[in-house]
């Protein structure tokens, strides 16, 4: 090609190739994203290593045949309750879709049905998957540099992820041993603002969070709302775990919402299909315009979404929607199996941790989660990334070391282990090989 | 549950209910969305006017049966091509996933096979259509407030938004004639640097665009890359239309492209299902780091998406990879039958045109693209959102004002029409309304 254009400019071939790192958004120049990247990897160089550190659901029940099914199931419902043609039917799942979605209807229902949640249908956008979500409020919400979120300590990592996209700083607010520390929060709302910041909301998963395990409880719950609402703060309710939180369950905030003070962030990955990324946003509050004009966050919510992703796949959220209505919009009766499956490794990794652990339980603890993936162990020694590269290495044992979740210091002497795609075996093994770990470390 | 707790903080309900839009992102006030949002709702309020608006492909061979054949297509070829068990298959369709994408090597072979181009599987990042495609990287480019990107004018709406939502001002280029005006890109790189900017892209369709119909000829697109070297700037060319441009096929920006100058932006939207939402990025260029290190701005992109949407649903890529398989990894095979629909309808729309426009063919013109969606019509008065309405109301037939894609003046006396939905019927008695329109504003 070059005989074609002798007079092609000279190109300087060392440096016109390259972009510079320094060039493009900070959020690529970010060490957590390399600190991310590094359990990726050691997971990766390490395959035989028994993991407690992947958060993904379980695998067990997974049935190709459920898509197939599912998506029937939806088209027929389409048809049948939506009065719809095949025609029209096949076009609300294989053609462009409304940006806020296809299956808000299921979704307000299932919030319904299991948690008692009474929403307008309009008000939920569903997304592609929870991360979505998160990023489309806190875009939103993030006008001008002093506007920050606020967000337990430690978190999900996807929360931060989120924030860094849109240059909004993340303020950590001590989770403790209840889940969050409301005098904390208190404390640090008001610091932030003689900084001259605008606190707009707070971040925190009140059911059997990642990456604690801990739930909140329910006058926790309470005085949050109350704090919320005398402050001017919205509340990102994560409700991610929700399903799994074991026995009894709790009210989840938007359930306890009379001041539509809470967003809730939901994700249809854990209890319906991860592949198919369905997520979905409650947004019912009301935003005035300067004319005093006034709409639903949800819309604006959707508008962003418009410029962002146009719309969740149809195809996804009609297998999603299948399986809704295959269990009569319950998520409770969807997961039984799952959820006994997921108490029944809590209750192995509580025992085996007891029997395993035995010789050290002056020097290391471990918290006693009501259900979910998580649960968080304490130990008297640095448990960073250089000693999980040992363990992957010597001992056969993955987990994450608890520093990750925390934006600044903190979590050093902490490790979340995660249970959800366990074995029985695995978790046998898996606990007698971090003990050796622990031998070696105490 | 006021009565259970008496000492909640008396609400100002009156205010403490609202958030204010002055308060949300600065893209949720653009007068942009309000028109957007217009448009959609004359369709909404006028369902039996004929459309020469919706830039949507061809329903005619929609078949939900194909869905469960690609889906069933992709796990054995999973199973056979790449050796995995049924249980492997199964992980990689239901379970999260690969950020960067599960049919990279698809798409990477369909672009070799459709296109002549040859890339590593590793710079294919599988987006959620091509719009999270352009955020990614408008969002990896834009790291200062003196960063922009230039366009074409007019232009996809979708890319105004993309760059909205990351701060990122978006700079007109004359398209002119020929699809884009060489001089004027010049004139406005030279004059955005002299005030402070920094041009780090630009944006074009140079298959039949949308919203004009125009191809860029060879010259240009040469012309083009050539600039792209010599300035320093990087090419994102949606190619969004590619496949349906009409013969003699031209080689893509990608194609030609020596200097890795060009990210190519692409959609599955048109080629294989809208409700997949499945799209990709090409992005082989290297980014140096601090240390010198080297690595593809494609993982850059997908860091940007691990924090964004975490993966494109796996299911729904899936589907897609299916079709790919299906048709030798051709999209030009797989789209034989909707090829010849939509030149068909492109030479109904001609001769349409110049038959019912007779009257006023010294004052109406249209251009004569070679293929795609959409063709420009020009008119000796405003055409602008009033018309669109009372054309709608009136006479039946609903079209677009090409002003939607101008971010400033521009546009004012043309009209977008869309023909990818039309049938034979509609064209006729649609072109019949349009020229009942314009004798009346003539």
């Amino acid at each position: 090609m070059t005989d074609i254009h002798p007079n092609r400019p000279v190109v300087d071939q060392g440096s016109r190739h390259f972009l510079q790192l320094d060039h493009l958004h900070t959020s690529l120049a970010d060490p957590a994203m390399t600190s991310m990247n590094f359990l990726n990897e050691v997971a990766i160089r390490f395959p035989d290593a028994i993991s407690f550190a992947a958060g993904r659901p379980t695998e067990e029940f997974f049935d190709a045949a459920d898509v197939h099914r599912h998506l029937d199931v939806f088209i027929d419902h389409l048809c049948r309750e939506r009065a719809m043609t095949m025609e029209e039917a096949r076009r609300i799942v294989l053609q462009y879709g409304r940006t806020k979605g296809i299956i808000h209807d299921l979704v307000a229902r299932q919030l319904a049905v299991d948690d008692d949640i009474h929403i307008p249908h309009e008000s939920v956008v569903v997304t592609v998957g929870c991360q979505e979500a998160m990023f489309l409020v806190l875009r939103a919400l993030r006008s001008t540099p002093e506007d920050i979120v606020l967000a337990v300590s430690p978190t999900y990592v996807g929360l931060a992820g989120a924030a860094r996209l849109v240059d909004m700083p993340v303020w950590p607010v001590q989770g403790g041993d209840r889940g969050v520390d409301l005098g904390d929060l208190r404390t640090q709302v008001h610091r932030a603002r003689q900084t001259g910041l605008r606190p707009r909301a707070f971040y925190v998963i009140p059911d059997v969070a990642n990456p604690t395990g801990i739930s909140l409880d329910v006058d926790a719950r309470r005085e949050l709302l109350r704090f919320a609402t005398a402050e001017d703060l919205l509340i990102l309710e994560d409700n991610a775990y929700g399903i799994f939180a074991g026995e009894p369950r709790l009210p989840s905030l938007k359930t306890l919402d009379p001041d539509r003070r809470v967003v809730r962030l939901g994700s249809f990955a854990k209890t319906v299909l991860p592949g198919a990324r369905v997520g979905y946003v409650v947004a019912d509050q009301d935003v005035e315009d300067h004319e005093g004009g006034v709409s639903l966050l949800a819309d604006h919510l959707s508008t962003i979404k418009s410029m962002l992703t146009v719309n969740t796949s149809p195809l996804a959220q009609a297998v999603v929607g299948g399986a809704l209505l295959t269990h009569e919009h319950s998520l409770l009766t969807a997961n039984r199996k799952e959820c006994d499956l997921y108490q029944r490794n809590l209750s192995l990794m509580r025992a085996g941790l007891a029997h395993h652990l035995t010789p050290f339980t002056d020097r290391v603890s471990w918290n006693t989660p009501a259900g979910g993936f998580f649960l968080t162990l304490t130990v008297p020694f640095e448990a960073d990334d250089a000693l999980l590269e040992r363990s992957a290495e010597k001992y056969g044992v993955l987990w994450t070391p608890m520093s990750h979740f925390y934006s600044g210091d903190g979590g050093s002497h902490q490790i979340r282990l995660s249970f959800s795609q366990s074995t029985p075996e695995s978790i046998d093994t898996g606990l007698e090989r971090l003990a050796s770990l622990i031998a070696d470390c105490c």
